[in-house]
Parts: structure tokens; sequence; C-alpha cells
């Protein structure tokens, strides 16, 4: 606990990955007073066919 | 906002997701008075072998 | 199946939600060529000070 | 109703999968007084790459 | 890991939430073979006006 | 886009949670290179009694 989902497009890279979870437990573990720990971090990766915003999907607009 | 999220399972093809998140953003922006620029759908498909109702996975019952 | 979640802000009345539900499973049901019976609609909603843009709580900018 | 989501790493067969399905229903069932033909049990996978304790991602542990 | 979350409607009472955090967690342990100490389960609730089938929320079938 | 969620125990103070999303949101624009005004927080937040480690609840273990 906390445990944080980070919901994005595909494509980043390996490296990419590695900060992002690094840097979004300190983050947490700053702010909430949680040790580090006890921090869960999941992705999520979506493809452009799978999001959409005002009703068009982002496959769809490029 | 609002953020809407369609899990089903896989299987529907191009044409039928992308009037899926046109009609859903239709629907929600006319019932609760958003903007449709604000609306965000995300589609999320599932297996049948991760589905299951009363206790046996779709994979199994066919 | 499917299974629609809607996450949006506090404060709509139950005439909206009623509206929504009903207006989103008729969107759902007509594109994906699910039966209206097998449709499940989930509303979640957020508080002010529970949800962020740009790093910043929507009760924190009005 | 209820809707059990088990989210869990990668690599589980299918046999393992089946079980589990169905004796967590059963248990859901028992517990909370609930026909089993209500309840509805999704399977989500994650790799290792995408799942971090303490900041570090499993695929970066190993 | 794993995490589970189960989704139901209000009004289960403690003993009952107590037995099904219990016995869901002997349940996965015992089928994907994981460690009971790294089994986390989550319960949220809805109310009857959040959740619908067939395009009818439960509030309004009653 | 990204989407962040941050499920936790209820109990922190606005103060808190006014600096996570500010402190995430800056971790994830740095390291997934996406521009502050496209991310999102959500902060979720569960009782004692709805979250279990182990198969016994937190307001069991106290």
């Amino acid at each position: 606990m906390p445990y944080i989902t980070v919901k994005m497009l595909e494509g980043r890279n390996e490296e990419q990955k590695r900060a992002l979870v690094e840097r979004v437990t300190e983050a947490v573990s700053e702010t909430v007073n949680a040790p580090k720990e006890n921090i869960v971090v999941f992705i999520e990766e979506m493809p452009k066919n799978h999001y959409a915003v005002a009703g068009k999907r982002l496959s769809d607009t490029e």
C-alpha cells in the first residue's frame, strides 16, 4: 500500500518504464509517508485503437 | 471527464469499435451534460480463457 | 458482457443516472451486437479532491 | 454479481486457471450468499516488466 | 501478488466480509501456487443506484 | 494520457493529497515525456475493513 496503476499508450521503451516506476514510487513515498517497500506500481498499456477522446479513437485521427 | 471503460471479449472488428466509441460518447454527453471533448473511452478486451461465469471459463464451455 | 464502467464527478441526479445507463446500454448493444440482457453498467463517482489534471486537483482550482 | 478480478503475473497454465475460477467462485458464493450463476471472474495477467514493488520492476530484479 | 478485487452490492456484514477474504485467499493460494502472505484482496461496494443490468439500475427495478 | 490511479487507505489529509498529485504528475511527465496538461490522477481510498493481506483484513489485525 499504496497501489498505483499507470495507464498509457503503447510505445515507451524499457528505460522509460524503469525510470517511471522508480520516480513514481519516490513521489508517493515522500508525499503520503509510506515506506517504499510497501508501494506497488502496475503499468497498463493500450493500443491506439482502444483509446478515444471526443468519440474518435486515436487510430482514426492520424 | 467522464471516463468510460468498455470491457468485452476479443473479436469485434475495427468498424464495430469505431462505432462503439462514437455512440457511447454521444450517449454519455447527452445524458450527463458533458462536452464531448472531455469524454474518454477505453476499450479492454479479454480472451475466452480469462472470463468465467458460474465458475466455468467461456473457453471451457464450448 | 460487455461490462461498462462510467467514472465521473459526483453531482448528477437520479434522473440523469437513469438515462445514462439506459442510453449507454443501447449504444453498446447496437454497435457490438450484444443482447441488452447481457450488458452491465457500473457508475463510479469521485469527489473533486480526488481528481487532478496537470497536477492540480479540481478542488484546488476553484 | 459479485464481480471478481484476479490480477497476477503471466505464466499459469490452463489447468491452474480453470481451478482458480472454480474455487474462487465457490469461496465467494458460500461466504456472501450469492448464487454461483451470478458470479463473474475476470483474470488479468501482467508481464514482469509492468509490475514493480519498492520502485523496482520484477524484470529488473532477476 | 496476486491482487484480487471483489466488487459487490452494499449490505454484507463484517462477518461475511471477514470470511470472504479468508476463503478467497485460500482458493487463490491453493490453485495458483502463491504464498498466502503475498495475496491481497480489495473489497469494493456499490450502491443499487450505481449498478445496472439490461439498461435498468437495480434501484429502479424494485 | 497517461491516467494514474493511486489506491490507498483512508486517512491522508488534504495537504498530503495535494502534494501527492503534484509530485506524481511531475514524475510521470519527466519519465515518459508527456505534457503535464495531459496527465490525469485519480485518488481512490479504501477503509481498513475492505483491504486484506494474507487473508486478514487490516481492521481485524489491530
